[in-house]
Parts: C-alpha cells; sequence; structure tokens
C-alpha cells in the first residue's frame, strides 16, 4: 500500500467501475459490486486491493497471490485461481497505470506546492536544526537535531531526515525517509517520478509513481545527482553508501551498504547491487540485473547481465575482466597483422 | 528573425559600420551605407537581414538567398548573386558571431535579472495557478490555467506554458513557448545557452544564442535534464515525448513526437530525430545527424551516422544491431581461440 | 595551508593528543608534546603541520619533507629523516582523515548556513551588480562591477568573482575564486566536496575537502555541471576554457587555458588537462592521467592512460585514432568473413 504519509487515495471504487474506467471485461467468480480501495503489488496485495500480472517472471506470485481483483490479459486466466477477480484487457500494464490514476489523481497538487510560507507551521525540526535562506520546508516534514538545510533547498511534505545530516544549496528531498548523518549534495534531486510510462498508439500513459525513497545512515549523494522513488515498491539506499556526482538511480533500485557509485554512473529501474559493491565513472546497469556483494565494475562499461558476488566486470557489454582484455588484446593482435599483410 | 519577445535587436547598422566591427572588405553591386537590422539564416532572411555562409551544405540556399548582405570567405566570393553584398573575411561564423553580438549585446540582462518581486506584476497566470514559496516568475510570462511552478522554481521573461503543465521545485525555463500538459521535473533547465563559440587565435568566441526552446503537448522532461535553446532556428521537443533525468539536448535539436529518451542521453546539435524513436540510457547522437522514424538506438551507443526509419543501432560506434552482436561474438571465438593457441 | 578565508581551523594539538585519535605509535627523534597547528601536502609542510604519506609516488617529496610530522606505514619509517616526527598506522590516509577531521571540524556549518538574511550585510557588491529575487549571498562575498546573480542563485561564504560575470539561476558557488568575464549556466555546482574517502571495515570515512575552486578569466560554465573543489590542492580551470553542460570535474582536476569539454564528460580526481584540449561529449578521463596541450578525445572514450601533446585518441579504453579505426576495420572483416564460413 502507497505510504498515505506521502499519498492521498481517493475512492474506494466499485469493482464494475475500475472495470469500465479500462474497458475491461471481468471474469471469475467474483462479485463486480464489490470494493478496491488500493492498488498493490501480486505479492502483497489483499482482498481489498487490485493488482496486475503481465510479466512470467511473477507466474508464481500471481497464482498464490491474495489480491482482491487482478488485471491481465486474456491468456493470463486460466492459470489463476478460480475466485480471483480478473480485469481481462489486452493490455494490463495500461490498465493498472489507469487505475492507480484513478485511485490517486492528485499527487501533484498534494506535493507542498499550495503552502504560503517557507517553513510550514506543521513542520517539526529537532533541536539545532539550521535552515539557511530561501529553503522550503514542506507540511508535516520532520528533521532530526543539528541538520542543516541549505540557502534554497526543498523539502517536500512529510519527508522525514534524521539527525546531523545535510541536505546542500538548491537540492530537493521528496517521498523520501532518511536516516541520520545523510549528506545530500547541492542540487541533487530525491523523489521525483520514476520513468515509468505504459507506451501506446495514443501515446506514453504515464504510470503514477506511488514508492517512496528509504535512504540509511551515513549515505552521501553528491551534487546534482538524481534518485527516482519508487514506483510501488521503494528506492532504497544502504547505510554508508557513497554516490559521486551526476549519478542516475531510477525507480525500484535497490542499492546494499557501503556501496562506492563513481560520478555518471546510471542504474536502471529495478536493479539490485548488493552490499559492498563499486561502479566506475559513467558505467550504466541494466533494468532488472543484480550485482552480487563485492562485485566491481570498471569505469564506463555498461552492465548487461547479472555479476557474481565479488566478481569484476568491464566494457560494453560488460564481461569478466580478464576476458575483457583478453579481447583487446586479441583484436590489437589482429589489427596489427591485418596491417602487416 | 528572433522572437523580440525574448530578444532586443539594437540598430540598425550601416553595412559599412557591421564590415568595420569585423574588418571585413566590402565586394559586390551594392550600397555600403545601406541599413542592416537583424541577423538571419540564409534560408529566411530577408533584405534587411544580413547572414553568413560557411558551409558547402548550404550553397544551394546561399545561392538563392534573399540577404540584404552576407558573410564569407573569400573563396565563396564567385558563387554569390552579382547584387548580394558581401563582407568578405577569414573566418565567416567568427565575423558573424561579432555582428550579432553588437546587434544583441543584452541578451543577458534583459533575462529577469533586473526584477525586483518574486512574480513579476506584468505576468499573466491563469485561474488554478498555483506558484509555490520562493518561485520566481518574469516579465511578460504567460501561464495556463491549473499549471503548478514548484518551490525556488525560477521562470525567465516571456515564457510561454500551458495549461495543466507542471515546473518542479528548482527547475528553470527561458527563452521557451511549452504547450499544454507539459511536465518539468525539478532541477531541469530549459533555455540556457547552447555551446556555441567560433574558435580563434586569441581565445572562443561567443556566439549569441538567438532562438527558443518549443514544447509540445504533453512533453515530459526528467529531474536535473538540460535542453539549450536554438542558436537562432529553435531547439524543439515534438508531442508526447518523454525524457528522463540527466539528459542532455544542445542547440537546435529536432525531435518528434512520441519519443523516449533514457536517462543521460546526450543530443548534439542539430540532430534530427523523428517520430516515435526510442534512444537506450546513456547513448549519445552525434551532431546534425539523422535519426529516422521508429529508429532505436540501444544503451550506451554512440550514433555517428544517420539511422534508417526502423532500424536498431547498437554499440560505439553505433551500427545495425545483428551487425554489433556478430562483430561480438567473432571477436568472442578468437579471444578463446588465441588463448587455446 | 587551507585557505582561511574558506575554512577555520581549531588548535593547535599536541602531537600525543593526534597519535591518540588516530591510535598511531609515535616513532622519530621528537617532542611528543610539540604543537601541531595546521595540515599540509608533503611538499608544502613547515614544522607546525602535519603531512601524510602511502603513495611511492611522493617518495622523494617524503625524503624531502620539512613537515613537522607525517602519518605513516611501518614500511616507510626507515626511509624518514631521522627528525622526522611519525605517527605510525596502519592506514595512513584513514589517519590523515581524522586528524584533518579534528582540525576542522566545522566545514559545514560556516558554508553561509546560519545567515539570517538573503545578502549577507558583510558582502561587497561592486558598482552594478544586480541580484535577482530569491539568491542568496553569504559573509564577505566579494563580486565585481557589473556582474549579474540569477534568482535563486547561491554564493557561499567568502567567494570572490570578478567583473562583467553572470551566474546563472539556481546555480551555486562555493569555496571559489573566479576572475572576471566568467559566465556559470544555469544549476552548475561549483565548489562541492570532493568524492574523497578513506575505506575501512566500518564504512567510507570521508576525507575533509580543503581546497578551493580557482576559476580563470572569460571561462564559461555549462548547465548543471558540477566542478569539485580540491581535497587540499586546488581544482583550476585556465582562462578561456569552455564547458558544456552536466561536465562532471573532481577534485584537484588542473584545465589549462582555451579548452573546450562537451557535454557529459567527466575528469576524474587529479587529472592535468593541458591548454587547447578538447574533449567530445560523454568521455571520461581516468585519475592522475595528464593529457598533453592539443591533445583531441573522441566523444565517448575512455581515457586511461596520459595522451602526448596534440595527439588525437579514440575509443574505450582510448588509443591512438588510427589504431582505433584500424581494429574497427579489423573487427568488422572478421565478423564478415566468419559469417561467409
Amino acid at each position: 500500500m502507497p505510504d498515505p504519509r506521502f499519498f492521498s487515495v481517493v475512492g474506494p471504487f466499485r469493482l464494475s467501475a475500475l472495470a469500465e474506467i479500462i474497458s475491461a471485461e471481468i471474469h471469475g467468480a467474483c462479485d463486480p459490486e464489490c470494493l478496491i480501495e488500493d492498488v498493490a503489488p501480486l505479492q502483497s496485495a489483499g482482498p481489498k486491493d487490485i493488482s496486475f500480472f503481465d510479466n512470467k517472471a511473477y507466474q508464481a506470485a500471481y497464482q498464490k497471490t491474495t489480491a482482491g481483483a487482478c488485471v491481465v490479459a486474456a491468456n493470463a486466466i486460466s492459470a489463476a485461481r478460480d475466485d480471483l477477480a480478473l480485469l481481462v484487457v489486452e493490455d494490463p500494464y495500461r490498465g493498472y497505470a489507469l487505475i492507480a490514476r484513478a485511485l490517486y489523481p492528485n499527487i501533484d497538487a498534494t506535493n507542498n506546492l499550495s503552502q504560503k510560507d517557507n517553513i510550514d507551521a506543521t513542520a517539526e525540526l529537532g533541536p539545532g536544526v539550521m535552515v539557511a535562506p530561501g529553503a522550503v520546508i514542506g507540511p508535516r516534514v520532520v528533521i532530526g537535531a543539528n541538520s542543516l538545510i541549505g540557502a534554497n533547498a526543498v523539502i517536500g511534505a512529510a519527508v522525514k531526515i534524521g539527525k546531523d545530516s545535510i541536505v546542500g544549496v538548491g537540492a530537493s528531498v521528496h517521498y523520501c525517509i532518511a536516516q541520520d548523518r545523510v549528506r545530500i549534495a547541492a542540487g541533487a534531486r530525491i523523489g521525483e517520478d520514476g520513468f515509468g510510462y505504459a507506451p501506446g498508439a495514443e501515446g506514453h500513459l504515464k504510470v503514477p509513481q506511488l514508492g517512496r525513497v528509504l535512504i540509511g545512515n551515513g549515505v552521501e549523494i553528491g551534487a546534482n545527482s538524481t534518485i527516482d522513488r519508487g514506483s510501488g515498491p521503494d528506492t532504497t539506499i544502504g547505510d554508508g553508501t557513497i554516490i559521486d556526482n551526476l549519478v542516475q538511480i531510477a525507480h525500484n533500485v535497490q542499492i546494499g551498504r557501503n556501496c562506492i557509485l563513481v560520478a555518471q554512473v546510471g542504474i536502471s529501474g529495478s536493479a539490485i547491487i548488493r552490499d559492498n559493491v563499486v561502479i566506475g565513472g559513467q558505467s550504466g546497469v541494466a533494468g532488472h540485473k543484480t550485482l552480487g556483494a563485492g562485485a566491481r565494475v570498471g569505469a564506463k562499461s555498461g552492465v548487461m547481465s547479472d555479476i557474481p558476488e565479488g566478481a569484476t566486470y568491464v566494457g560494453a557489454p560488460a564481461m569478466p575482466q580478464r576476458l575483457f582484455w583478453r579481447q583487446m588484446a586479441t583484436l590489437k593482435k589482429l589489427a596489427t597483422k591485418s596491417t602487416d599483410d
């Protein structure tokens, strides 16, 4: 369930009303007039939640889900529990997007935009907190003792930042729960919308991004880096991880403890980076990949596969470093030979 | 002609005065005392405009131009219309830059810097517009109904933003005409100077950037992305195109409708991206290249050539994806063999 | 010695107290009760400074240093002057970090965060300076005649900016001395912490970044670019150098005059870029490398070695361009042949 501190749900909706919104047929032994209150992933959805299924990787979760209803394509009907209410459409992700938009129509408007004062009266600032000129602190924000908020920084509604932390000048933090001793450098953007769209003939349909950014103790985030909030799950950064400037972290990424991400790295959506991983500058990691604990990625690499624990990968596409350097040596030799011919 | 809402021209100048500014000789059957009022590209220049020619690709436009005068190198004299006034110099681009600087000396000063209030009295805000604390709205700005301007965002003089749009916290928008339902995330920079310089022995001479950024309906632009305004032509983003975080779009780039640009992509000056193009994360496109409709570019690729309609390119330099993967497989095989030897 | 305009040192500390802070043994013919006032590099340290040695490249400087004391590992004891006071630890860099943190505990708090007004009363603005709404100017800032400070920009304590300069909207400048005719575009971040950490079992220990950013005459810096201040030495950008959008310059980098850095380039720590170097978009340069005067680097390259004066390098890893293109041609030929088989 999206965190109600950040996201205001409207509803409930009758299942029949949701079916109408997305032009779906209702299948299954269910009451079309039952009430649906929220969206949730298959794994955590309860009887008043609606979920969606469009990726074989989640087949097991689909079969076991306790969701009240699920948006699916016709070819997924047979695999469902008999008593699971199904909304059958051509594009389940697009269907989910439309329902989530109906349930959460006001995401942007609630995001501290309507307040009149720089520091909202409902914000709680701990002892020793310093707020520099021009900084804007939204409603229900909580900031721990001795933290510093830089000039012209913006802290969105209901954000929580621990003690002894620093938010740099001009940075912004939204939909975020951060622990203690966190440093966010100037201009970093925490908690913006993830890049989630359901493509379609009439254009790309924005999918409401209903997750948060969770930041561990002692995390440091460099200047002008961007960490998008989750789409439903959260984006998480583990204790002690340090992130350089101009790094991009997409929605739902999970980063472990004590990792090092050098400048201009980009991590695609739902990638998992385990503890103590080091990623060299300008490298990228594709979506949904897992980098095992202690893995290392050379600079300017493009990771398109999982990386085993402790392994070092280099290149684009990235491969074990020994293999990469052998390929480079082979190519060099062949090019020299071909000139000699 | 540069949009007078954004750029204040001084003058007119006599042709002889402009010749003196750039130490040019005057050629052609013309009156050196005629008045020149503005700069313009060869294709659109009229009798009171001065243009320049230094790139063979524009030879046809040069021969047909109705400009009042043109800055050229000596080797271009013979190709000109007899009655076209020519200012002959060694480096026509540098000559153009100096003339444009003389005609537009105050670009920066006019850019909302002198106002006293956060929201200028001449700005027109539609019904339902919300402006968060610290946001700065320049003179003659027009914002459509129900749009939201985030905390500490800055909207430069004469910018027009349609209805139902959002400008994120700390973002800035200058020299821009945006349609409806546009979303600009936190920290994005729309309309800054393009990277235009005439190199020279005594340093790189900045060329005034006299174009705009035109943004279509439903466009979304990610956090901390940068879209430079045109140098004379405009930079344009078509309806429904979505752009992720930390993306760079250089001056004069034309992007079509419903394109997808993933995080950290960079598009160099004057590139043309047709409709429905998808560009993977961290990829780059070289200047003046054209990507045909529906083209796809893999992540981390470097596009150095045009891409045909519907084709998928990968690699740096980018090539058809089948070719790329065949090369990778070949190299892998050869490297293995070379170890076996 | 760190510039006292930016960094307030506390102390002095007795050598014995510093040894206790880092759990070091004291070696050498020295007085453990002598007073240490500051940190400094081996080359410039005087009798009241403490330095550290952990990199063979600085062996000569270590043997000749006039520092009052030095943090070293046990295997470096024998190479020291007899009368040099040594604090012996397992990890000298971590030891240095802890001592620097003890001497400079208040870096962040002094950085204009406590002021009450947008323009501090002690700031000196030259004639014709314009400060747009929302801009914040810290204590002891000096801004030269006719410079423009954009809306919501932030200028940190004691920063000096010359005349005829522009700081774009929402940009921030800290720990920086800039000359005349400097242009800093919107959202650029000058002077943030360098990415300096001493790794350790209990997490990465932040090393205080005690240097500045020095910017020459006529330098231009693009939107949302980031230039970190030095760690002790300064980060320097030479006269006339132009830097595009979203470029990352790490701590201690030295860039010469009239260089061109295209968008999304990244320069790692302590790299040296001589005069008139051109670096194509999205390229990276590894730490501590030197690019000779007039060197050129193709777009999307990864420079892992020094580049000779005037040479053109391409590829990742970068190599002389002829070699790169020959390798590309060879690979293409081999891949075609392998298909024919």
